[in-house]
């Protein structure tokens, strides 16, 4: 075992409270005052989820925007954020990023913590976001049920080919574009947005839900796992933001924050969507592409925690 | 301005929600549900908040701990904690530090993230804590009236005897004395305890509390800020764990996470607490130390936000 998966299981041990939903679901669901809090903490960490010649304004609009894709999925109502920050070089720039999207999404910055950076040393940050739930029971992985259809609300590859677009960007001449130029088609990467209101609208009709943080098929594997089923998908039914010849690519690729989530058999979404296949009692594996039964999460998408 | 407060003063242009309470308090009070959340959010960075050959069941103790500490500064009940943790060294002490201190104080672990280390890169953790307040109104800095009494709940001092034994440990050969041996009288540095029942029990009565994380003076002179009035501290009142050598040092080192709070005069606070001083109007400085007014918040005590 890596000590990644045995720390992991250390802290699924630890994590017996109903609320932490064994740490298999995007959030934690915690009922609160008559209410339910919907809570989560993701971390970015320099040279592994951001470079340090990136934009550190699209840094901080990331590192929201991801958080707020949890609450979304969850089909929560944001209601504010605590922010660990780590001092460096552009934080006029984050501070900047910070706003935009704040403002953007309507979400207040309630508090957290300002450090310095250690040295040497690569920089991270930490967001908690916290959010109300506006639909008890609250969606998780879990709920997928046999014949479901399932579908996502957009399409797929339109990060990855922002990020290639900032690549490309960046190795051409200083004088001729600039790397963060955000007509290089690169928003997608740089500025994802969270599908807030199509959670929202979703949550009351699921029977499972999650945003596609890891790759299509990655985070579908997670959901057949959590679900125990199998979910069938067929690749030509999946839309893709990308050539066609990129569309095994787009499967895997991670950074899209759409949402993907199963309806009973029949039933329309109240939000566009795509439908891109059925769920089915488990048999081989969780998830099935095409003619083929994916066993093991290896190689599916970006595998992180 | 420094890049650090700088960018200070652009989180608290940006935290305009009440409950925020202008990043100027310990934590956040969020009313949610017909009950009040408090929030908090710190990070530790290693070589500024821990070092490398701290054993890593102190780290995630003293993590949970001094966040808990700031709940109890509002008299709250924790409820939960959220994780963000940099993949290191000794995860496997980390873990168990965290079992430890999870289950004294009997809060879940709810969530939170996992994630790489940069290479190369000092490591850092977040940790969320999440409480209920158990008393409305909240109790914050900026209450303090003239006239009130000044406590504080214990001495201070013992996180700076406790870091010099274990500095005093560390150097002595390994067959003598282990640098993380407990019984070298390191513990108020290694392990402290945050106050949460006596928290709890002061809300209801207390004009201002805050824990004292960086130091009695510089702490105070943040309470006599926030509440534009003087507090005059008597030196010799101050209870110490330290020899009376150095009493100058135990009112400025932190890591002793007691709580400062003030009470209307006369009042009996209903937990062990001594009397170290008394409120005035704002006269020349937020403190003062004996006859002498402290107008610049430098050298009193360890200062980072």
């Amino acid at each position: 075992m890596t000590g990644e998966a045995a720390f992991i299981n250390a802290m699924r041990a630890l994590a017996t409270h109903p609320a932490a939903r064994g740490l298999a679901d995007d959030t934690a669901v915690l009922p609160f005052g008559g209410e339910v809090l919907i809570l989560t903490h993701d971390m970015m960490v320099e040279g592994v989820h951001f470079l340090l010649q990136q934009d550190p304004a699209d840094i901080a609009w990331k590192l929201v925007a991801t958080n707020l894709s949890d609450l979304a999925a969850k089909g929560a109502e944001p209601v504010g954020v605590l922010l660990g920050h780590m001092l460096g070089h552009g934080d006029d720039r984050f501070a900047a990023g910070l706003k935009e999207v704040l403002e953007r999404y309507n979400v207040p910055l309630l508090g957290g913590d300002t450090v310095s950076a250690p040295e040497p040393g690569g920089r991270s940050m930490g967001l908690t976001a916290i959010g109300r739930a506006t639909c008890v029971p609250v969606p998780s992985r879990s709920g997928a049920k046999p014949r479901d259809d399932i579908y996502v609300t957009g399409p797929l590859g339109a990060a990855m080919m922002g990020l290639e677009a900032l690549q490309s960007a960046a190795s051409t001449p200083e004088t001729e574009s600039a790397p963060d130029d955000s007509s290089s088609g690169s928003d997608a990467y740089r500025r994802p947005q969270p599908r807030l209101a199509e959670g929202r609208a979703l949550a009351p009709l699921v029977t499972a839900m999650m945003d596609i943080s890891d790759g299509l098929l990655l985070d579908a594997f997670r959901m057949g796992t959590a679900s125990n089923v199998s979910l069938h998908i067929n690749a030509q039914q999946v839309p893709i933001a990308a050539p066609e010849d990129r569309r095994q690519d787009a499967l895997r690729w991670g950074d899209d924050y759409e949402l993907l989530f199963t309806l009973p058999a029949g039933s329309t979404p109240p939000v566009p969507a795509t439908q891109i296949g059925r769920v089915t009692p488990y048999v081989q594996g969780p998830v099935w592409l095409d003619d083929r039964a994916m066993t093991q999460p290896d190689g599916l998408g970006f595998s992180h925690i």
